[in-house]
């Protein structure tokens, strides 16, 4: 169509080499540029830039002996470590798939993934021998491990053939020389288990975890808390799981900004606490993210208040669930600062973060704080739009529900070998993230449930979300989730399934739970009619591997409870 | 290749958006998320990001009625305004093609490379008037002429026809939507004058643009001077001439992380100075760039020292031409702090900037700045090397010369319409930039000479710049060129031109300055047989259109002086 014009035509003659994004690029870079810079696991390793180069490519070379080639499927069970980060890129950059391995999936769906993804190798760690031994008779492909352990030992296993890691790297040369490859390559595959049914894969190219890298990375720099970080000073320590969607893309930004990175091997808030003390020296900064219960497990550590002193400059992004209120507010108090955070596997993740524009660095503290907890503003080149069910944008008041629909350069194009979700997945060109959110005039968004948790009532959206932070605050309720229930005249209305505080097992009502929820009708925070149905009393609510309420469990259970 | 496993197989079925990298999206991200942010253009005009996307609506809407569509040719002729930021965008973000007209070329060369790119709209300052009046009959391919005045005001001409810019986009509504762009489609043109023969066009995609702004905003942001740009609070000032490498990318950058920017106008000290003290609030930063010329103005301006609470806080690159150390001095003694990058028309420009490593910070502060005015060292994604004749690495020894070839995701496919020089260009795969440099351990580049500018002595190369510093700092010495003169003996042999200091015109010697020459090689700077075979001593030595040595005149008015 270009014609005349095109690039490559008489009038662009093209004689320049085809640049490529790939990862292979940021590593090189790192170890060429800033070799001398820390990579900490615990205080078991400490490496740096060279080494991680030098220890990739020995890597590389080791897993062609193994018959890895282009393409090979290898998955990898492990905690937050430096072999897990070369692996992010020794992989991928010889034109194999890194599988990021679930081991918090349940064992039939751990199986499932792998033989869907036809992995040929599977690198785990000692601790998880016993989980994979469990379904190995039911791996169809798998034809090699290789296990990771601190010490270096393989226990006594059935899993064969089985290599063990470090010997591997002993045994090859560092003389391997990455390839060239296409940026269209895919180069990770991470499993979600979504709502129902299977888990999908989504898949990601070498292009797609660059300009995520590299957009992410200005967010770091420059918006992020009070100060940015600063890549010749910082530092990034590793929570979230690197089994989770690339770790939110962490140890790919903190190789290409080649900061020094610390990781903790399996969270554990002590630790932690213990490596901001020997690893921040003053005046330094420390960047972290993960989900809110992990910050609540720092924040509310018995020893915490040790740790005070180190505490001051870290800077926590949360995401995968809402920033409640009073946990940023403790962060804040113990000399952190917490920010919202927000994405989903199928996006990388992170596709927009909660920051304060320059208007705003005015407003009272109180109001700052709101906006942060928000679930954030969008990255840039990120298209964020919040639409109906007939795909019209709702207004930007702040109220209207609607569902997020996205596009930018780094979402994944489909699910491996799954043509009809992957299309269901983009409808209209705009990958839909099945969640129910309101939009403000500051483009910043609030979601409010998943579409699937949403409860739809007389053709009006009702938030579990809401429902369940009140009535969580009730002095006698533990643990609350609140479902739709099928109801002839409303279509759907929302009950609440309670677990009372022990104390007030046998003295609690719905009566009182009702009028509780009605002061909250006059404050205006819900509507009368979003009141539930029905309270049902009960020991315990099922939860999934990611300590989610399970409510697809909890819905069949219920649904017809307010018809029968 | 992929077979199986590429993007859009079975395996990994394709459904989402190909999201293309285009400048529209960061001038909508801008608009959306940071409409206040403001856009300043000296005390004329104050916009913010809303504005600006407004107004590149109605301007691209406008610029349709005058015929301007996919891949037209448009020129602009213009200082460093606000509306050359809205030409920036308006015309890629159409599918037309901006064509940066350099008002400082011979006027035999602007015509031609007007006439070369066919440019079929005209833009220009109503100050540049004069210049196409008087080549308009020579130009093959304009029209239609567009002036713009800062009062709105076109003066008599014979430009034909001819509109007023802010009539235009009065003119027109700013309901124009921006067509989805193929990311490979030509953004920019930029001829560059080169050493010999007419002016080749150095041509931009839209993916070369938004990946130079990515990665150039990490740099700003992460790594330049003390502390980063912070996009929230600091600001930008333009300082680089729009029309010269896209003003080094620095208006796509501050678009990209809606900073404040301050647009000066045509370049004076004494503006300078004022917007700096007029916009710069407390704590603020400003960012600013350009060749070393123009800092020398600010530095040694005869009201500078009433600025001097203003300046702290300046962060100042300096490009283009080499950052002498005194003048970093100088810059530092008045509160700024100045760092050296580089780059040339063929590379967008900018693919390194001098920083410090964190192992450097503990450095004694004279050694920081010996680094710091040193070329610099190379982006993230950028491939750099210096080789010798056959195209091998030389060591990285700071010691060895070589020419600069890169690598990197923006660097220009060719020239228009000159399929042999777009080859030259990029022979063996690798853009050769005819810089010739030593590169240390730390990857750090210097830069001792232009290709055409070296001397080669008996197979060795000679560098002219370091003589010219040495012969410079002599205390009867005003200006120096140093140039090869034909050796029957050794192919070539360096000769001094010298203007002397008005005082000395009749009592300097060659002998004088041998002798000089001498305690140099004493140091061990130069070596013995650099010193200059003779010393030519003149009135002037002519000069190009940007204030550098025009050698390409003056080596053959000297080419036998030693053999005749």
């Amino acid at each position: 169509m270009d014609g005349r014009f095109a690039v490559g035509s008489d009038f662009f003659p093209k004689a320049g080499y085809d640049y490529q994004l790939v990862l292979t690029r940021i590593l090189e870079y790192a170890a060429r540029i800033r070799p001398r810079d820390e990579i900490v696991y615990r205080n078991l390793y400490r490496g740096n830039y060279a080494r991680l180069y030098e220890r990739c490519r020995r890597l590389s070379k080791a897993l062609v002996t193994l018959g890895v080639g282009r393409h090979t499927r290898v998955t990898v069970f492990e905690w937050n470590t430096h072999r897990f980060l070369e692996l992010y890129f020794a992989v991928p950059c010889m034109g194999a798939i890194l599988h990021l391995g679930n081991p918090l999936l349940a064992p039939d769906q751990i199986a499932y993934a792998i033989n869907h993804a036809e992995a040929e190798v599977l690198i785990l760690n000692r601790d998880f021998i016993p989980l994979i031994q469990a379904i190995s008779g039911k791996l169809q492909t798998v034809r090699q491990y290789v296990v990771m352990a601190d010490d270096g030992r393989v226990p006594e296993t059935n899993l064969r053939p089985v290599a063990e890691y470090e010997e591997l790297l002993g045994s090859a040369t560092a003389d391997y020389d990455y390839p060239e490859l296409d940026e269209n390559t895919v180069a990770t595959i991470c499993y979600t288990t979504g709502t129902t049914g299977d888990p999908k894969g989504a898949y990601f190219t070498h292009r797609q975890a660059v300009l995520h890298t590299l957009t992410w990375a200005n967010f770091f720099q420059g918006f992020l808390g009070e100060r940015g970080i600063d890549p010749r000073r910082d530092f990034f320590i590793h929570l979230v799981p690197m089994f989770h969607a690339h770790s939110w893309g962490i140890p790919y930004i903190a190789t290409y900004l080649c900061t020094k990175q610390v990781y903790p091997g399996r969270f554990d808030p002590k630790v932690f606490l213990e490596l901001v003390k020997t690893e921040k020296r003053p005046g330094q900064r420390a960047y972290a993210a993960s989900v809110a219960t992990m910050l609540n497990a720092i924040c509310y550590h018995p020893e915490v208040d040790h740790y005070r002193e180190y505490l001051k400059g870290v800077t926590y992004v949360v995401g995968g669930t809402a920033l409640p209120k009073g946990l940023a507010s403790k962060a804040r108090e113990l000399g952190m600062e917490a920010v919202a955070g927000w994405g989903m596997t199928e996006t990388f993740p992170v596709v927009g973060v909660s920051f304060l524009k320059p208007h705003m660095f005015d407003w009272p503290e109180e109001k700052k704080l709101d906006f942060l907890v928000r679930t954030g503003v969008p990255f840039p080149l990120v298209e964020q739009r919040v639409v109906d069910s007939g795909g019209r944008d709702v207004p930007k008041d702040g109220k209207t529900y609607g569902e997020i629909v996205l596009r930018a350069p780094w979402l994944t194009g489909g699910y491996v070998k799954e043509p009809e979700k992957s299309k269901e997945l983009w409808r209209g060109g705009w990958l839909h993230t099945g969640d129910i959110a309101t939009i403000d005039e500051e483009d910043s968004l609030l979601i409010v449930d998943r579409d699937k948790d949403v409860i739809k009532s007389g053709g009006e959206w009702i938030s579990t979300l809401i429902l369940e932070d009140i009535l969580s605050m009730h002095s006698k309720v533990q643990e609350v989730a609140v479902i739709a229930a099928r109801s002839e005249r409303w279509g759907e209305r929302p009950i609440a399934v309670v677990v009372p505080k022990k104390e007030f097992r046998d003295g609690i009502s719905e009566d009182e739970l009702k009028e509780y929820m009605k002061e909250h009708v006059e404050t205006g925070r819900i509507l009368k009619w979003w009141i539930p149905e029905k309270f049902l009393f009960v020991d315990e609510i099922p939860k999934t591997s990611t300590g989610k309420f399970n409510k697809k469990v909890l819905r069949p259970l219920y649904w017809d409870v307010l018809e029968k």
